[in-house]
């Protein structure tokens, strides 16, 4: 019988924390450790290697998801031990998972199989307690609002108008739209609220932004909470909740170092949301491992046209950060899913749905290699009912788009299952270095309008015909375009199930228009997020959820956790 | 100039926390380090030691707490190391601060001057994480019921008569009286609920009270939620949510272990109010301690009316811990305060009024002598303004009660202004082991009803002459007693600013009456809440709260925190 990924997890010969930062050369002044195989490396020290040369990046990315799963996580992992296998001096960078999902659908978020990341158990349930500090900070912003207009409002903050609202990581509907301050005078204005789920917040995306402490704290007090009567925005430095909000985030910013199964370290920190945030680790993790490896594997959220969209023109734009080459996960499963398949039916072999849901990963495929000029291979995340006719059907038609697609099995195999995978990344990589014509390129300039930017994701990424907007929304964007924020990046926020904003056209739909429902300006991120679609930030718990079957024994092991 | 707080805890001098852990023969991988000066001594190892002799247990206790503050955790630190430096194996149990308050009301909870549990600034925010853990799983069990009704209602909870609240570890106070569920048929059913302070939850009594994991799912299990329409009783059990919940919980239950400026050792793990909950730090880190040290100082909330009242009918009684002398500590401000000085007042020398506080003291005196027959000294928490008549006026009257009052300058000297206070314990610890008669005695018996535990704790600790309830608490006390829970001991919520529900009846009041406005069940926790005048289960902030001042700069040094 086959091990559970907790049970493949908890069998893990893991290296002390400290050896793992030793193999990295961290001295072990500069590693603190929570627990014995969690540590968190320290942001002085990492700032004092910012002369080192860096390793190159390679970008995990995939078809648009589907129910079948596709493996981005797993893939990252198996990639990383592969590497690592073949000789390469190799990191990973993971988003942590929050905790309220966990506890409702089955699955993990540290990767499965023999390609996990561990300790699972600790880093599913609250970790190294980064979420529970940016959670903390996003609260405690909220309640110095409150708190300001129950002791007089001397800025005269429009209650009607404050758009920052609470956060918790648990899954938990009911919190979605609240009415707060109830109770009488002794208890504030009452006014209508609500919470979202911590990846949600804003302060998740300014902590995976920020490049130091200093701009932690100053991006913080850039946050507009909303608005005066007048209509001027009121900020998190009017209301001095900045400091105290940066004195709650500042052990977290230190990124977590981990391990996988086979001992190839790993950065897990941070993890925004994919729609409504830009769905990447930390920037400071990223850059960290760029300096500390040869080769650095990380992973964005979602498909490409979400999570690799907003690594290239939000990450790579303010950061400076770029790829050398880019990993698109597809699976078999997920290609007839694409190509009309019901979920009950994804086992059978049927080679016409796979052929039919094809053009998703190409038109990916083309977006990272035409539209980005990032060098691509595709990874087909192996699953046993895979069969050949299958598995050629997606080489050919990869070889046919003018490149290469490689069968890893590092789920069942672990590394060495995805070293053909490994060898083609550090070809990739190696060949990028050597071309003059090898920039990445953006899908729009700073200088387009906020509209033009909007318009060129729509066309170029999800291949709209247009974008269109309600009057109302279209005077936002002239208001934001007005007020000065006119060369943040847009970050979109629409369903990850397709390349349009209904989440049932599957595959490569075409003539489709982008309705832009809702505009927000993250003004501590530094981005204008903009709502297509139906996006949920506070998600529910099912009928049955997993926190039913999850427990610990009398010796202290966690049990049924996926 | 002399430094504050902050400065003096960033200029102490401490020992790696492995180190700490050796010097109380904690072996290395017993230890889990978070960070270089925290760790969590691990739980299996904690059981190993479960023959060894127990140490004897000093509990921290004081008069009546006033806005002047008397300096409990400080005293605890201080005696702590003045047991160190006469040569004794000591070591303290604090409760873990909140981190809301931390942000309202400038004040530390990890001790003051040169008597401070460190490093001051990672325990005051959110440290190891436990409380984040404790809201976490609160949360959850919130999100279950709501998720339970959502999706049919099989269980029949009646949505009108759910008890479980929320909690968030921030001030706000716009959070008390809110309504959820509003925004259509996709958000569940609206309903009235609240938050609370973190320190609140029953999920906070019993991690405090939970002696193995085992003993925690239990206690989880038999948390009432709610009840159903026919009044049955729902259990978290009944929703399967007590072993994700424990899983929450798993990592936090070891106690954090750190050091004191002086490098004594100290558990400070888990923090219940000491109103709605039973005020003392884990059960889990005081028998740890005992087994570890010769003399372990523990604190409990408040007064000794509430908190040592707590400690001895709830902690002793349900867990056989025994406390060989205990520490009264009253300031001389505090005495003033008691005799009717105000606050701008109290820095003047008045011994008139000082002498019309003493009853305050002399009745917790009397309380913890007479009525607990623990073994009780005065220590006069000293500050530079005390006058010499004044400290003889306290000295001698202690005395004439038949105890002694001594003078203890920790908070400006460390341990050494402490030694001859520890020199007193050590004297009261080893006499009480050469007495015949030396039993703890509680309070009230077993077997006594809940009415009569609460008139035994109203009228021989209070000094009321009677408590009076409305037909729907007596009725809801009788149903209590008939359901099986008389065997609980009664947690009594109320003001601890009086030994009567006014908290402006300073000093010792006599002639006043007790009425219980409310009762509540804690099953998990095993005790009986009666609630007797205005409680408040989540602070708010105050016009100008302590994180308009609270930084970090650029370092990563944490600026304005005390």
């Amino acid at each position: 019988m086959s091990l559970s990924n907790i049970e493949i997890a908890q069998s893990a010969r893991m290296l002390p924390i400290g050896e793992v930062a030793a193999g990295l050369g961290i001295p072990a002044d500069s590693l603190e450790p929570y627990g014995r195989f969690k540590g968190k490396v320290s942001l002085p020290y990492l700032a004092s290697l910012e002369d080192r040369p860096q390793g190159k990046l390679v970008l995990m990315t995939a078809l648009s998801p589907t129910p079948a799963g596709e493996g981005k996580t797993t893939t990252t992992v198996g990639l990383g031990d592969a590497l690592t296998r073949i000789g390469e001096k190799a990191m990973i960078c993971l988003r942590e998972p929050a905790l309220g999902p966990v506890f409702g659908m089955k699955g993990g978020a540290a990767g499965g199989g023999y390609a996990q990341v561990v300790p699972m158990e600790d880093i599913n349930l609250h970790f190294t307690g980064d979420f529970a500090a940016i959670e903390a900070a996003t609260n405690l912003l909220a309640a110095m609002i409150d708190n300001h207009i129950n002791h007089g409002n001397a800025l005269g903050i429009d209650a009607r108008r404050i758009t920052w609202r609470r956060v918790l990581d648990v899954n938990d509907r009911s919190l979605r739209d609240v009415v707060i301050g109830l109770g009488g005078a002794g208890n504030g204005y009452p006014r209508e609220s609500g919470f979202d789920i911590v990846v949600a917040s804003e302060v998740m995306a300014i902590f995976c932004l920020a490049v130091s402490i200093a701009d932690l704290r100053e991006r913080l007090g850039d946050i507009v909470v909303g608005y005066t009567r007048s209509r001027m925005p009121v900020r998190a430095r009017d209301l001095d909740a900045h400091g105290a909000m940066t004195a709650v985030l500042r052990n977290a910013l230190a990124p977590n170092l981990v391990q996988t199964l086979e001992n190839t370290p790993a950065f897990v920190h941070g993890g925004p949301f994919a729609n409504i945030a830009h769905g990447c680790s930390s920037v400071i993790a990223t850059g960290a491992a760029l300096r500390l490896a040869d080769y650095v594997v990380t992973e964005a959220g979602f498909g490409a046209d979400l999570g690799a969209e907003k690594f290239v023109d939000i990450l790579c734009r303010t950061t400076g950060l770029r790829p050398s080459a880019a990993v698109i996960v597809a699976t078999v499963r997920a290609l007839k899913y694409h190509g009309g398949v019901d979920v009950p039916d994804l086992p059978t072999e049927n080679v016409a749905a796979l052929e039919h849901g094809l053009p998703n990963l190409r038109r990916h495929l083309r977006t990272v290699r035409d539209t980005w000029n990032i060098p691509a291979v595709v990874a087909i995340n192996h699953r046993a009912e895979d069969t050949d006719a299958e598995i050629a059907a997606v080489i050919a038609a990869v070889e046919a788009a003018g490149a290469t697609a490689i069968v890893a099995k590092h789920y069942a195999e672990g590394g060495t299952g995805a070293e053909d995978l490994a060898r083609e990344v550090v070809r990739l990589c190696t060949a990028r270095s050597e071309r003059a014509d090898g920039e990445l390129r953006f899908t729009y300039a700073d200088s387009d309008t906020l509209w033009d930017k909007m318009k060129a994701i729509a066309t170029r990424i999800y291949h709209a015909t247009d974008i269109i907007a309600s009057t109302k929304v279209r005077d936002q964007i002239h208001r934001l375009q007005d007020e000065g924020y006119g060369a943040y990046p847009v970050c979109v926020a629409k369903t990850q199930y397709s390349f349009s904003t209904d989440p049932k056209l599957r595959g490569a739909p075409a003539h489709h228009v982008v309705d832009i429902r809702e505009v927000r300006l993250a003004a501590g991120a530094r981005f204008i997020v903009m709502i297509c679609g139906d996006i949920m930030t506070m998600p529910g718990l099912p009928a049955k959820p997993a926190a039913n079957t999850i427990t610990v024994d009398d010796e202290g092991t966690i049990r049924g956790l996926f």
